[in-house]
């Protein structure tokens, strides 16, 4: 999930933007990224199985080769290939590569992100039009792709209260499906508010936001971040 | 998510139990289920990604074979890779293969299940002890695993509010991880009821369970439930 760069005051408080600013940094000076080589800027397949799970990145700057159709619609396949919910398939997937929409996609997320960071700073030391271009700026990487799928599910499905299991089941296997195709992505929730993306889309309410992701050929795919030790997520028959 | 054989009231008043008996007479009759040969009651690894996706099924019947060590590993190693919000990888994954324990969990939940289901019966043509004769009998199948996996998330992580994301996640690759070994499971949430697991097994309330999921060779690979044609889950540019 990403909300590193959110601006929400409670995200704030937490400290995520400062560590956004050390993630921003050390991706500027490349210590935590793979240089792009020529080989980078195309989109590479990978297709086994464990490879794909191993090497899916979040990803956050894009290159601007466009994204086909085919390649669309075959991770969107595996995506409504998820468990659900005794087999309701409750998922729409919004696919939106239109320019000028991700254009007022990013303007109303930066203003609306601006709004709430300002109206929550006790000192005014900025205007609201600085603080708008600083975000427009540090968010510029998010807006950079070609493509973006909104991960939706019916609130008109079946088993709807099990919808908020079957999404992020297939948004997984649609991140999976992306970085077998080469592209990346990256599971976007505070960062593009829910309702900036239902009103810039005109999404109906009758539909619940997952998630957004963009999806394309990144700059260059980052390196996993720290992880816990593996033995630390197992319980072997009992659990404290 | 599996709640086809559940007994609760709200979902057997819509309709659940009836398409768990159609669903449970033609695997019987086996014109749902791949024929189980020879070849079927080894566990098959499969490593190409796409073959992994399409080939994952919810498995509701299991041969003994014991699940090593090593595989159970390997499926939360990939769980654990999952995405996850500002990193907090909050899972852990509660593994039971002491079959003791396997029985008490199965005989909790024959008698809540049952619980439940009597009380909400205007007649009382069956006595509680026959009800729970036959919820055992037909609930046989989700306990013949020779292994377990409960998929919790902690309540203490950094992002807490976010696990409900990160906790399918994990799981849908769990998943796909042990069907890439030759492994069915199935993201079971009412069949098994979350307080029935948490009493059984001492699991403590700062943990949230995303499902638990049997593990192990299925007696048969079940062909999938039918489908809604893909392009009706794409909605390009615009949507409805």
């Amino acid at each position: 999930m990403d909300h590193n760069t959110s601006l929400e005051p409670n995200l704030q408080r937490r400290g995520f933007l400062q560590s956004g600013a050390v993630l921003g940094s050390a991706l500027l000076l490349g210590s935590l990224a793979t240089t792009a080589s020529a080989d980078d800027k195309m989109a590479k397949a990978e297709t086994d199985f464990w490879e794909v799970i191993k090497t899916r990145r979040s990803v956050r700057k894009f290159l601007p080769n466009p994204v086909p159709d085919a390649d669309l619609t075959k991770m969107i396949d595996m995506a409504r290939l998820a468990a659900t919910s005794g087999n309701q398939q409750p998922w729409k997937f919004l696919v939106i590569r239109d320019a000028e929409k991700i254009n007022q996609l990013k303007e109303a997320t930066v203003k609306t992100n601006a709004a709430a960071h300002f109206d929550s700073r006790p000192d005014k030391a900025v205007t609201r039009e600085e603080m708008e271009n600083g975000i427009r700026k540090r968010m510029a990487g998010y807006f950079s792709a070609p493509a973006y799928i909104i991960v939706l599910t019916d609130n008109r499905a079946q088993y709807a209260d099990y919808n908020h299991w079957d999404g992020p089941l297939a948004a997984g296997n649609l991140m999976l499906a992306a970085r077998a195709l080469g592209y990346g992505t990256v599971f976007i929730t505070d960062v593009i508010p829910d309702r900036v993306t239902k009103d810039v889309f005109h999404i109906p309410d009758h539909y619940t936001r997952v998630c957004i992701t963009p999806v394309g050929v990144p700059v260059a795919w980052p390196d996993s971040p720290p992880k816990k030790k593996l033995e630390e997520f197992i319980a072997w028959e009992t659990i404290d």
